[in-house]
C-alpha cells in the first residue's frame, strides 16, 4: 500500500495549510463561486481600476519581433527592455543602478525573498524582522530555519534603538546579525513609515555589524499625502542593501512581475538560483511591463489607484469609528493597503475568524505576522472590497468584536 | 569595506556560472546583438513557427471578466480553466486525473523539478538518474546534496536491469532509493525512448523498493513516427508517479507554462512550497494556455512543429553523415529536439567549445549531463537553427572534430 506521508523531506513535512491558501485565496474562490463573502484579507487589486485597455493596446500593437521575444526563452535576469525601464523607474526614486548587472526580474517580490533566502540564509542565521512583519516573508525564511529576532514597531516604524540594543546583546553572545528584512514604507501589516532618522540609523548599524539589508518596497508608491518616502537603497553607499519592488500593488498582481536591485555579485548569485527554479519570468508579462513603463501607463496608473485606495481607506476608517468597540486600537495609514487593529489581549482573533466568515466577512488574523505567539490583532485590507462592501464588512466585524469585550 | 563574498549561505557559495547562462542564453544574446553564431545549444523554439496569430487573437477576443482573472492574484495551483483543459489534454495520453486536486501549474517543468526537490529530497537521499540526464534537473537536485546513482542508457532508454541490480546492492548497504528521475520519451540529451517493458519494470521496482517516480515528459509530443509513447503515469496504479510536462517545446517556452500531475497529497505539499516561492503563475500566460487548448490551437500546433523538427533532424543527420569523422557515433532520434554524439574518450568537448564558438557555432558539452566526469560527448539541438544554419553549423563542427581524431 502506497503511503504518501512516508516520502516527504524534512522540509516537505513542515508544509501545513497556510493562511495564503486557507484564508486569502480561499475567500477569493468562495466569492468567484458566488458566495457572499466580503474579503478584507489579501492585498488584491481593485478590479474596476485594472489597466485592461492599456494591456490590450500593447498586445494589439506589438510588432512581430516583439512576439518572437515574448514567446522564446529569455535571459534569467529578465528582458533587457524591461530592465532598462526599471532602472529609469527606480532612478526617479533616487536609486541609481546599472540595468545590465544590478537588476533581476522576479515572479513578484515573493520570488525575490525566496532567492535571497537561498543565496544568503543558512540554518540558525539571525534575521531581524519587524514585530509584526509580512507573513509570506516569514514563510519563505522559515524554509531554512533561521533565528528570528523581532523588533517592536511604533508610529515611526521599526524601533532601531531597540534593534541596536539587541544587536549588542547578540554580539555579547558571540553571534552576529545576518540580515535585516524591512518594509520601510507603509509596512505590511501596520502601514507605518520608518522615519528618515531610523533609515539612516539602520544603515549605520549595517555598517557597524556588517549585515545585509533586504528592503521590500511594494507599497511605497501608494502614498496618500506627498511623494513616496525615499527608499533606503537610495541612501546606501556600500552596496549592502537589496531592494525589491513589484507591479502587484500599482499595476497588476496577476502579471507576477517583481524585481530585485542590488550589488552585481548578489544579482549574479540570484540569477544562478533562479535558473534552477524557473529559468526566467514569463515573456508576455515582461513585455507588457516594459511597454507600460515606456508609454507612461504606469506613471498614470499610480495616482489613479492611489486615489481609489485613499477613498476606500477613508470609508473604512469612518465605519470603524462608529462600529468598533472602544477597546480596539487602530492607525490611520498614510499609504499602502492595510489597517492594523489591536484588541485587548483576551480576544483571540485567530479563533474568531470562523465565526466572522459565517457572518459574511473575512480578515487575516494578526498571529500570522508574528514569529512568536500573538493572537489579539487583525489585518484589514481595503484595496479589494468596494466602498459598500467595506461598510458592510466593517459593520459585521465591529459587531462581532463588540461582543468579545 | 563591504565584501559580498562574506555574506552568502553555504548553498549560495555553490552557485557558479552555469552552462544555462554561459552557453545557452549567452549564445542567444550574442545572436540578438548581431554576431553570427549558430546556436545548437538549448531546446529553443523554431521562431517562424511560433503561434503568434493564435495568441494575438486570444487577447483581442478576451472578455472583460477574463481580464479581471488574468490581472488579479490567482490560485497557487493555477487557473481552474487551465487545469480543466490540462486534465483533458492528459486524458488523451491515457492519464486520468482530477483537475481540482491533482494538478499544479508551474513555471515550466523546471519549477516542478524544484518543487519536488524541496518537498521530497533530503541531503544524502538516493536519486536514480539516467547516465546522462537533463542538466537543469541535476542542477536543481544538487541544491539539496542528494546521492546520485547513475544508470546507463542504451537504445531502449535507461537499463532497468542494471538499475535493479544497483538497488539490490543499495539495499545490502542498508539504504533505499528515494526517487527515480526519468524522461522516458525522447530523453534529454540522448533522445532515446524507454521501452514498454522497461516502463513496466521501473514501476514494479517502485512498488518493490517503495520509491517515487518523477516522470518528466517535455518531448513526448514531438514524435516523428507514430503517436506519443504511453506515459508511465498512465500505467501507474498506486499514485507514486508524478508527471510533468510543459508548453515549452510544443507551444512556447517564453510563456513559462508547465504543470505537474500527481497524488493529491503531493500536489497539496507542492502548492504550499510554491506559495513561498512565487504565489502563482502569471495570469496572462495561463489564460492563453487554457484558450489555446480549448480552441484546438495546441492540437494543431503539435503536428505543425513536429513536421518542422523532423525536417531539421533530417538535414542535421544528412550533414553529419558527410562531415563528421568516422570515429564519431550518434543516434537517429525518433522524436524530441536533440542529437547525442559520442567521440573517442581522448576528445574533450568541454575544452573544445571555445574554439567552436570562435569559428561560429555552439553546442552543449556532454559533461553537463553527467553527475560524474565524462568529457567526450556533445548534445546538438536542431529546433532553433534554420536548415541552412544547421548545414553550416554541422560543417564547422565536423571540421573541428575531424581535426581532433
Amino acid at each position: 500500500m502506497f503511503d504518501p506521508e512516508k516520502h516527504y523531506s524534512k522540509l516537505g513535512h513542515t508544509f501545513k495549510p497556510s493562511v495564503l491558501n486557507t484564508v486569502v485565496l480561499a475567500a477569493f474562490d468562495l466569492i468567484k463561486q458566488g458566495k457572499k463573502l466580503i474579503s478584507m484579507t489579501g492585498g488584491s487589486y481593485d478590479v474596476p481600476s485594472m489597466p485592461v485597455e492599456e494591456v490590450k493596446r500593447i498586445f494589439a500593437e506589438a510588432p512581430r519581433e516583439a512576439w518572437s521575444d515574448m514567446l522564446q526563452y529569455g535571459s534569467t535576469t529578465g528582458m533587457s527592455s524591461l530592465k532598462n525601464e526599471l532602472a529609469k523607474f527606480m532612478g526617479e526614486a533616487g536609486i541609481e543602478t546599472d540595468p545590465k548587472s544590478e537588476i533581476i526580474v522576479t515572479t513578484g517580490s515573493q520570488e525575490a525573498i525566496d532567492l535571497a533566502t537561498r543565496v544568503f540564509i543558512d540554518p540558525k542565521d539571525v534575521i531581524y524582522i519587524g514585530k509584526p512583519t509580512y507573513l509570506q516573508a516569514l514563510s519563505a525564511f522559515k524554509t531554512v530555519n533561521p533565528e528570528f529576532r523581532e523588533v517592536e514597531l511604533d508610529t515611526d516604524g521599526m524601533n532601531t534603538d531597540l534593534m541596536e540594543k539587541d544587536m549588542k546583546q547578540l554580539k555579547s553572545e558571540g553571534k552576529s546579525p545576518k540580515m535585516l528584512y524591512i518594509i520601510p514604507s507603509f509596512q505590511n501589516p501596520t502601514s507605518t513609515v520608518l522615519s528618515m532618522e531610523r533609515r539612516k540609523h539602520a544603515l549605520e548599524l549595517a555598517e557597524e555589524y556588517d549585515f545585509i539589508i533586504f528592503e521590500d518596497n511594494p507599497y511605497g508608491y501608494i502614498s496618500f499625502s506627498g511623494p513616496m518616502p525615499k527608499p533606503m537603497a537610495a541612501m546606501d553607499k556600500s552596496g549592502r542593501v537589496m531592494y525589491t519592488s513589484t507591479f502587484s500593488k500599482i499595476v497588476s498582481p496577476g502579471m507576477r512581475l517583481g524585481w530585485l536591485q542590488g550589488h552585481k555579485d548578489f544579482v549574479f548569485k540570484m540569477s544562478e538560483a533562479k535558473g534552477r527554479i524557473s529559468i526566467s519570468n514569463d515573456g508576455l508579462a515582461q513585455y507588457v511591463g516594459a511597454e507600460m513603463l515606456r508609454r507612461g501607463d504606469v506613471a498614470k496608473q499610480i495616482p489613479k489607484i492611489t486615489n481609489v485606495y485613499r477613498k476606500k481607506r477613508d470609508v473604512m476608517l469612518e465605519t470603524m469609528a462608529t462600529t468598533f468597540p472602544k477597546e480596539a486600537k487602530w492607525n490611520a495609514p498614510r499609504g499602502g493597503l492595510f489597517l492594523w487593529v489591536e484588541m485587548p489581549e483576551l480576544v483571540n482573533t485567530t479563533e474568531l475568524l470562523g465565526e466572522c466568515v459565517k457572518r459574511g466577512a473575512a480578515y487575516i488574523p494578526g498571529s500570522n505576522f508574528f514569529a512568536g505567539d500573538v493572537h489579539n490583532c487583525i489585518r484589514l485590507n481595503y484595496s479589494l472590497p468596494s466602498e459598500e462592501d467595506i461598510v458592510d464588512g466593517i459593520q459585521i466585524l465591529g459587531k462581532l468584536l463588540t461582543e468579545q469585550v
